[in-house]
Parts: structure tokens; C-alpha cells; sequence
């Protein structure tokens, strides 16, 4: 199995990317491989600086780059020849099985959904986060920013994808999905969850436990949140924000550390036909080393095969 | 002035309602006289047994009471001789110039829609909330909850109202009013705050400094965060577990400090003819008093009278 990293995606590429596909290789099982999608040149020069040999991995060389803040749709179309856009590529003409880049969020989203293309059945794909729970484990919020208007069908399979990549990637049996709401009656809500309660209530989809509240995220009321990318994404940067403080405040607490989203890797785009992470722009190695390993758990645990099922 | 309070509000009322209105009475000027809405007997014998003359308060007696699972409206409707109901009276006919209640918030939300009644030109009125900034002093997050669905005009004028209260109970001078997003720049959002963002950008009315993420909440960026009621009350929410997380964790920070709503009394409803607070159901004696000195904040500033101009 080939799993293929943009190397020149993120705040400090490409050696902090080139330097996380060193702790990767390490992990890695036997059977895969790691392709680097980028600056053969500059890569082979940081990887002799660190003494590791470049023929553990595959390379498949491009200098061009997609910037964090170029407009994803146009950079797709205007740079097929950027590293995502070969990453993109690669994995629609099945050379590699995973792709992962810490670089620009919405290429990566564009690119999937142009190459690999969106899975049939599903409205709209969506990007999580892991949130860590008070109590120990982790919780799923999806989704952080793909879809910042949802319709209720497109929470709906929001909580089959969510439900799915807990059970396959993350070992919970019989996930529990919960809509996040202002209330936990049925009648509380906005327009759109209002409308979606009911259908999340009925389906035989996944194991719908009701509506929870901000609240909630950190407790163990669920195993997988469900909103719409606006709720979503502020949910994220305001958690995200909090981590920050208490680094900035020096507090060590292994709750507050279970937040370092290095310990994650990345934002799996989920409901497209292959397995795709996106990583924070600013992934140091052991992040970059985690959203790898994380695209090669998606690839061997079949989570793709296991969405199409779901939507056939 | 009269100050109106419903002691029978609140998961401790009457207790904690009756031990606050001490805390306040100490702390209220000479021209103020507190108002105790509800049961007098029961209040007497409290007052009593802290050594407290009942005379120094007046007291409209009543023993009925909403109770904090009641439907809103029918509540409202159905029990006017409630001490929600009661106060509300008591504020549309003058006899007190500001009401406030840890009790039931919907109901407090539809008792000012109905007594008072929106002030004209106000599409809907808004809840509002204390932020704590890390860099010291607060920020204003509305609507928190009274809205869950909102248009572009009505968050414009949350800006306004958001603004007034910064000015004129909080004092800040040209208050930043921003808008709460999910990208900084002009052309990322929802429909509802792409929207919105170019009225805000061509107004007039307060000072709008762009758009703002999750994670600019603490930060200095903006004193005013204007939002439809479905993610403020998620954000709020949220912002409180953590708070709430700190204090299990026996994490002492003056920052984290500031998050405790005791400090803050309630929330403001705006865009009604009276001054109204809403207290947290949590309220103890220190949030009672809080809530009953901002709601004396709010009528001694005039505040709306500012917003009814604003309006005209």
C-alpha cells in the first residue's frame, strides 16, 4: 500500500513535512510505502542532513505549490502540475491508496472533489476534528468548515459518516451521534435542526442519542457531533483558542494536552471515493507523522469501501 | 428609582434571590429602592434571620411561580400572577424602572416581547452575554440564544444594540462591533454572514471592524461580537464548560477567574422598552446582587432611551 504526502504543504514546509515522514517511515507496517509529492532536490538534501536514506521512499517531484492563500478553486484548475494537484492525481489513478497535505484546507477539499470525486449517495463530503473528552477517549465534531450551509439530508449523513469513521478508524462500537443543538428537547433549535431531529430520530443509520448543547462537546454524552460547518468551524477555532491560553499560561493538565491537535494529525475529508487528511497549516513533524499514519489507518481499515456500502 | 427583582427565580430561589437582594441593597445608592417580587412571608422570615429590616425593601406579594421547564408563551399566558408575569406588570405600569430574574429565560424573553413590548424599528430583541478578555477587560457576544434563526438586517442591528449596551452600560468609547465568521476575509462565511457583512461594512451606525473567528474571542480584535442566536448559544455554552473545567481542575488563573457569570449578574435583553436581566438558574446571593445592579446600570444610563433614538 503507497501512501502518498504533499511535501510542500504547510506553515513550515518542506522540512517539517520531509522531517514527519522520517518519524512516519518508523511506524509504518511492512507492507507500505510512503511517497513524497514535492522537491525531490530539497528533500533528498533534508533527509541526508538527518542521515536517513532516500530510497526508503518514493518520490514523485514537482516545485510547484499551492499557496495557503490562494483561491482553492482557481489554484485546482490554474495548477494541476502543484504538489496537490499530483497528490490529487496520484490517487485517482490508484498509485497511491491515502493523501494527506497540511497545506491549503480548501484545494485539498476542491481537489478531492475533483479527482477522487464525491462518493455516490453523498450530498456533500464533510471534514471533522477529534475532540478530547474530559473523562479520557475522544469525541468526533463534523462538520468543522467543508459546508458552511447545510440541509437537514446533509446532517443526516453527516452522522453516517461521522458514525462510520469513529467505528473504523477509531474502534467505537455502536457509536452514539448526537445533533448539536440550544437545547436538548426535541422542540429546541434553529430551523435546520429542527428539521433534522426528526429525521435522525427515525433512521436505522446509526445510533442516534438526541440533541446535546456546547456544553456537552467535552462529556460523554456522545461519540459523535453533529452540525453544520459554520457551528462547526467556530466550534473548532474557539476550542482551539482555549488550547492555546492554557499554553500561553503554562497550565499542564493532561485534559488541556489531549487538545495538541500534533497528538491527531489532521481533518479526514470524509464521504469521498479515497482516503484524504487535512492537516494544520502550522503541523510540526509529529503532526505531519500523525495525519500520515492517520490516512494509512483510513486506507487499511477500508473506511471508504465501508461509506459506499452505507450510501449504495 | 425602583428596582425590581422575582426572588421565586432561580434553582435556589427564594433563598439565594432574597440573600442577593441584601448584597444589592448595600450596594445601591440612595435613590434606589429594591422592588421583591414574590412570596413576602417567605421573604420576611429570611430577611429576618439575617438580621435584616424587610422594611428597607418593598415587596409585591405573590406565591405563584413559572418554573424553569415551563413552556414559555403558554406560562406567560397562563399565569399572570406569576411573579414573572407580576414584575412584568409592575414594569410596563412604571411602578418599577428595571426587572430582572434568574427564572425561567423564555418566559423572561416573552414577558418583555408582551409587556413592555419591542421598542419600534427593532426587528427582535437580543440576549446578550460577558466575555472575558485575555488581555484584561470584557467583550459582548450577541445573541446568545433568544434568536436561533436570524436575517442579515436583524444581525445589523444587534450590532446596533450591542454597541449602545458597550457604550453606555460598559463605557466603552466607539465600541469595535465585529462580525462573528468563519474566515477573516470579506468573501468567507454562511449565506447568512455573507450577507450581512456588507451592510455592516456601509453602516453608519456603529464601528465595524470586519469579520472574526472561533479564536478571536478572548483576543483584543473586537468589543462587540454580533452572531444569529443559534451559534452564540453554542459558543456560550461552551465557553462556560470550559470555565466549569477549570474550576473541577482546581486551575487557578485570574483570566479564568473572569469567566465566572457570577461577576456579571445576567444577561441583558435588548431592544425592549424597560431595562431586563436574566439571570443564570445557577444564580447564588453574588449573582442576584450582579443582576440586580446591572439592571440598575442599564435604567440609571438611559440606555434605552439611547436605543429607542437609535431606532427612530
Amino acid at each position: 500500500m503507497k501512501i502518498g504526502l504533499d511535501i510542500m504543504g504547510g506553515d513550515y514546509a518542506p522540512k517539517a513535512a520531509v522531517l514527519g515522514a522520517i518519524e512516519a517511515y518508523k511506524a509504518l507496517t511492512g507492507g507500505q510505502t510512503l511517497v513524497l509529492v514535492g522537491d525531490k532536490e530539497i528533500a533528498t538534501s533534508i533527509l541526508q542532513e538527518n542521515d536517513f536514506n532516500p530510497d526508503r521512499f518514493e518520490f514523485v517531484h514537482t516545485t510547484e505549490v499551492i499557496g495557503m492563500g490562494e483561491h482553492p478553486t482557481k489554484a485546482i484548475a490554474q495548477k494541476p502540475g502543484s504538489s496537490i494537484g499530483v497528490g490529487f492525481k496520484l490517487l485517482k489513478e490508484g498509485h497511491i491508496q491515502a493523501f494527506s497535505s497540511a497545506g491549503n484546507t480548501g484545494a485539498m477539499l476542491v481537489g478531492a472533489m475533483f479527482s477522487v470525486k464525491t462518493i455516490p449517495g453523498v450530498i456533500r463530503p464533510a471534514m471533522t476534528t477529534i475532540v478530547p473528552k474530559l473523562e479520557g477517549g475522544l469525541g468526533i465534531l463534523l462538520d468543522v468548515g467543508a459546508n458552511a450551509d447545510c440541509k437537514p439530508d446533509v446532517l443526516l449523513q453527516f452522522g453516517v459518516l461521522g458514525s462510520l469513521l469513529a467505528e473504523n478508524v477509531y474502534n467505537m462500537n455502536n457509536p452514539r451521534v448526537a445533533l448539536m443543538n440550544i437545547g436538548e428537547e426535541e422542540e429546541k433549535g434553529n430551523m435546520l435542526s429542527l428539521a433534522t431531529y426528526p429525521l435522525m430520530k427515525e433512521t436505522q443509520l446509526f445510533n442516534f442519542v438526541g440533541n446535546v448543547e456546547g456544553r456537552d462537546l467535552f462529556n460523554d454524552s456522545a461519540d459523535v457531533f453533529v452540525c453544520d460547518g459554520f457551528t462547526g468551524n467556530v466550534i473548532l477555532k474557539l476550542a482551539e483558542s482555549f488550547y492555546v491560553i492554557t499554553r500561553k499560561k503554562r497550565i499542564k493538565d493532561e485534559f488541556f494536552d489531549r487538545f495538541n491537535y500534533e497528538q491527531y494529525g489532521g481533518s479526514p475529508i470524509l464521504g469521498v471515493n479515497a482516503p484524504v487528511v487535512v492537516g494544520h497549516g502550522i503541523s510540526n513533524p509529529e503532526a505531519i507523522k500523525n495525519m500520515v499514519l492517520l490516512s494509512a489507518n483510513m486506507a487499511e481499515s477500508n473506511l471508504v469501501d465501508k461509506i459506499k456500502q452505507a450510501f449504495v
